[in-house]
């Protein structure tokens, strides 16, 4: 059987009725299973990180509990002192410390409001769950980074590169919606750990944060940088010096075959999920040199690193 | 202890406790798990087919993933070439593409609109899914078919049939809600793959799709169609000829004890939910000739034949 | 690894990324599972039971599938002869009978209305449970008891008293919601069986069920019920008499530590979640006097210990 669409796709019918019988006839024996637990907890949505890193961890034979803190409406306190007679009905206190007794190892994704860049930068969720919690946590995306998918990348080109010190583009594209600074922040920052030549190349007004950029090149002509480049690594940040705008909306930076055309064929790299033809045009993404579906697929083994490090290290 | 309903149910206090307690001594031994995903994508709601389906898995040792996308408000896009830049955030393409990452099997669920006969029976989710996805996918119930519960109720029918050629008939039943045809054209085509006596009846202009009906005998009198049967097989759907309406309000139809007397007491199916006292009478489904229970259990190993079967093919 | 908060977590990037191209390399042998199912039904939102249960389940080896009624708007039926053409889909009787077919145990939560005592302590969707599973059930908190947390406070005061029968003091506090009687009824019989010498402190208007309270000391005074306590449990909870309704406001009741200073330093406890400054003050939950964390940790081995006597009992 290579698909269960429709009835068509059952060779013989009569053999899959029996097998089903015989299934039904035999007994499950219970074994008692011991294992760790991981806890994700989502105050955003996700779908390539949750299964990632739910697949990760049972392949480590972790058992794996999910919340969805946005649906389901648990709405926590931060703030010290607090009197708590509103809407919040826990204190982050009692919720890192309680997580702690049920998991071993606690994940949390918590994206930037994207209107007050103080309040973002202090990653107050995230910090407030490593200092309250007993155990390890993990970034599933916070407000300012997003170093599981860093690592991914960083993987990624490790095993396609072809020589020592490649050229890596990280180009700034368009996009109708405002989006955090969180996976350029965390690409550069791996990306400056690593053999490379790194370039940024974004428009005007949309420099990334310079304690993160620090000393990388940053030019806000694409075609230049994209020059001789052999990773092009798209994404679409909102402005980080007029915080949280989106300041250009014409496709001028859409990377297209055409810009790739007069380079040496460089491997295209994004995040995902990717607008096509607003982002990347389809001729990019459907091309042999687009890497985005292996990046997702590594998404699996860098969680799962990360995971057998946390577990090793308690 | 048989229930844990109030503290009453509890024997001993001092013996759970210490249970408890001794519980809490023990050191549990993490296992490092290996396995195979099943991914669930439901893009309506599910009870039976989830749970069966993910029982299923998980008694062959997969790990399930499931996904509300209805609820997640993941929007895909479908068509090619598209300029995404509206409310879709990510296309199929890559979606399935993906999901193949993480899951070793993909099982999508995605009912018809019931307002374009057409556009429904494009079947554009599932067929996307097998287009794009890399690994098998198993249809949950579709635009036009739901084989997961054809393959059910034909193996109920095998264990429980007491004759060669038993007579089954599929008769439409009132429903305050327009429901797809999926079920019952599974249904009549599974039958027609076994050695039945099959009639199917349904008032006038509820006749099923004649591609799908054949030379099968449709009738518009349920008098005649019940005589002698030895398996009656209720459920409502709505118009293929006037397509997703709902012509027939009344309870003429709806299956009582009655109508079942003269003959020769036949055994009763249902895919369930159904609507007591509208689709059929409490009398009916209280009585012994009910196998809707029966049926229901054998989701499970109906859905654990054919995730075995996908897994023997890989 | 202690965290992986940023990328200044990783302590060798190069280790890491080799760390993952192994485990990529590696292959998983699928193994075939087998045990059976806790199935988990949420009418109201869980955080602590949700997580506590299912940790339990799988420590004991099983398989967990979790439905949140609440937000599936999974409309269930529950009169007995009900026509069913509006908008309820199934009745309690398929239901429980179904889930039966898919689970080992079968585990609900359904709070109170607080609005017609009648109804409430009819216990209505527990009880059909009970009435039409064929497994056991386990409750997870009703409209009017909540035995899985009972039997976690009877396992924390044990392992933590010092003395044979220490003076237990149950004390309403506060809060901006009408709470359910749940917690506070339960704790009040669990304590009943227990060697301890129980005193329910409540303000005027807000005695529990005296069915439940029986001979157990009550009085109006907080003052003197804290006196030479050992262990004071701190709940609020919505008037029984004048059902459902907040009769008092202000914070005279909030648990203080200069309420505790001339009594010998006893041991505070509350289920959690617990709104601080309002049921109690920070100065007191964030001493070493509050068991809180504790109780909440003990929810995993008092799950364990009732669903294991379930599965024994099988």
């Amino acid at each position: 059987m290579k698909n269960y669409i429709t009835l068509s796709d059952i060779e013989s019918l009569d053999e899959l009725i029996n097998e089903a019988l015989q299934l039904k006839k035999e007994n499950s024996v219970p074994t008692l299973g011991k294992g760790k637990t991981l806890g994700m907890l989502f105050f955003n949505p996700s779908l390539r990180t949750r299964l990632s890193t739910e697949k990760a961890a049972k392949l480590l034979g972790m058992e794996v509990i999910s919340m969805n803190v946005d649906k389901d409406g648990w709405a926590l306190e931060f703030e010290d002192g607090a009197v708590m007679d509103s809407n919040k009905a826990e204190h982050i206190k009692e919720a890192a410390a309680v997580l702690s007794q049920y998991c071993d190892i606690i994940a949390v994704r918590a994206f930037p409001g994207l209107e007050d860049k103080e309040k973002d930068e202090a990653e107050t969720v995230l910090n407030s769950f490593k200092k309250y919690a007993s155990v390890p946590v993990i970034n599933l995306e916070s407000a300012t980074g997003h170093p599981l998918q860093a690592l991914t990348d960083a993987i990624t080109i490790t095993e396609t590169k072809d020589k020592d010190r490649p050229k890596v583009v990280l180009t700034w594209a368009p996009h109708p919606k405002a989006l955090p600074q969180s996976v350029p922040n965390s690409f550069v920052e791996v990306m400056q750990k690593m053999n490379v030549d790194l370039v940024i190349a974004n428009p005007v007004g949309y420099d990334l944060n310079p304690e993160i950029t620090k000393k990388t090149a940053v030019t806000h002509n694409q075609a230049e940088a994209l020059k001789d480049a052999d990773f092009v690594y798209v994404k679409s940040w909102s402005s980080y010096e007029q915080y949280g705008k989106v300041l250009k909306t014409d496709r001028e930076w859409t990377l297209t075959k055409d810009k790739l055309g007069n380079s040496n064929s460089p491997k295209v790299m994004h995040c995902l999920p990717v607008r096509r033809n607003v982002v990347i045009a389809d001729e990019v993404l459907d091309s042999q040199d687009s890497l985005v579906i292996q990046q997702a697929g590594n998404r699996t083994y860098a969680a799962q690193a990360v995971l057998k490090r946390l577990l090793e290290s308690k």
